[in-house]
């Protein structure tokens, strides 16, 4: 292999959505050595132009051009970036145009939309919600438990924190987690304080060697860590959902972001983006 | 107005990608009311054909057709959907055979790459990441602080714990924070954990007027909540900052995303996307 290939996501705003859509096309070309860096905030012409000189200086060293994945929305400042020396991917032109005609509306050109504070009330559930998943981690809360959209459940270490934490800060949902302890799994029963709310918990399992494996790196050698234990307490659980009908998967060879997708479209819970 | 137009995001993975380009897009158009749906995980042709079943019947009961934003990347799974009757807007397509011919290489076409399990020591980073974040929020443990990549210091509901969330979950950054107590910001000193750390500080401060509201929903009527005493613990907590060198910016109208992106650009930190 050669050089990396250098690749730059610019934009107006924050440049989350140039490096969301741009490392999704990247995925596809696994083979390559790609070494990416995001320009945020390009929203002068001073600013474009600056850019345009990085990335010129940067091509005159390289043997291949840079790929620029750019979402900037102004037309003087796109005009300026796309005369670097460069592949120059425009992820919005073509698309603004094509709605624009399908909407007969003309488009805002508004910098900085999409990840900014444009709706308050919105952005104020999303903190809201923040501070409730982390008021209510790992069963520490059982105040206003009714208000929950969602409960996880699921022995220690099999993903439940991350899950509702990443459900709260993306799509605004309050989501709690309670964990199963030896008690609730040996006499099959759901924690004391989750009576009556059987229908917002979701279930988390995983597999006896994946959970071994992520208990050993918090108390290497414990019993706790061991593959016995961790098969009894996942074999409890998932006998635990089917009882009680909760629905549940196993978080053993999926990243938060599928959990978390799975676990909204069996809830039917509405999915927010931030 | 009249009815809210029909938004599709289809995608063979999760769906992130086609409502975070589809999301930014419709805000270029605030005027229409857009009513949105993700369909995730459409990966056989069976859920395809089922999909375009669905968005048919809807199409033959609105006034205007669906948009659909898709990411699929299985040529003939796509094929199936872009027959719909909509506006099938695809976001990979075009890029993939330009990206195609610059890298002059073949795309894998594979699924669920984007937001899936493709790196596993990444993906563990990360969980740690967000462990520590969770063990640190608010000055809570003081074990390990060496190792945080960053510390975000404030007086209390300047937005420390969400952007430090934040850090974690989407960038794994080893993100702490810590709060500039009434004795800290008295004596115009850093907390005593942070001997020596200054430089992984990022300071936050805000707006009187936005603290002292968001404080009253806490705790309405007390000192902690009143106008003075906020601008008394902004005006100390920015002089601070500026006695120590730290940069510092404001959370008064800055959504969390602007606020991490800052931060990283600021204390130049590797932003990962996940």
């Amino acid at each position: 292999m050669g050089q990396p290939r250098t690749v730059f996501f610019v934009s107006d705003g924050t440049g989350i959505t140039a490096e969301t859509l741009g490392n999704t096309l990247l995925t596809q070309f696994d083979t390559v050595d790609f070494k990416k860096t995001t320009l945020p905030f390009i929203n002068t012409t001073e600013k474009a132009q600056a850019t345009v000189d990085l990335i010129n200086q940067l091509s005159a060293r390289q043997e291949a051009r840079p790929l620029v994945f750019s979402t900037t929305v102004n037309d003087e400042i796109r005009a300026i970036l796309r005369a670097c020396n460069c592949l120059f991917l425009d992820l919005f032109d073509g698309f603004v145009h094509t709605i624009e005609g399908e909407l007969q509306q003309k488009s805002t050109h508004a910098q900085g939309r999409a990840h900014g504070l444009a709706d308050s009330q919105r952005y104020n559930t999303r903190i809201a919600a923040m501070n409730y998943a982390m008021e209510h981690d790992d069963g520490q809360s059982t105040r206003d438990l009714s208000r929950a959209d969602l409960i996880l459940i699921a022995p220690s270490r099999c993903g439940k924190t991350p899950t509702s934490l990443y459900l709260a800060l993306q799509h605004g949902l309050f989501a709690t987690n309670f964990p199963l302890t030896e008690d609730d799994l040996e006499h099959m029963k759901l924690p004391k304080s989750l009576d009556g709310l059987a229908d917002k918990c979701f279930g988390l399992t995983s597999d006896p060697e994946r959970l071994s494996q992520i208990r050993s790196e918090r108390r290497p050698g414990s019993k706790y860590a061991s593959l016995a234990q961790c098969s009894y307490e996942l074999r409890q659980a998932e006998q635990l959902y089917r009882r009680f009908n909760i629905p549940f998967i196993s978080s053993a060879a999926m990243s938060i972001e599928e959990m978390a997708t799975l676990v909204m479209q069996e809830k039917d819970l509405r999915r927010q983006s931030f």
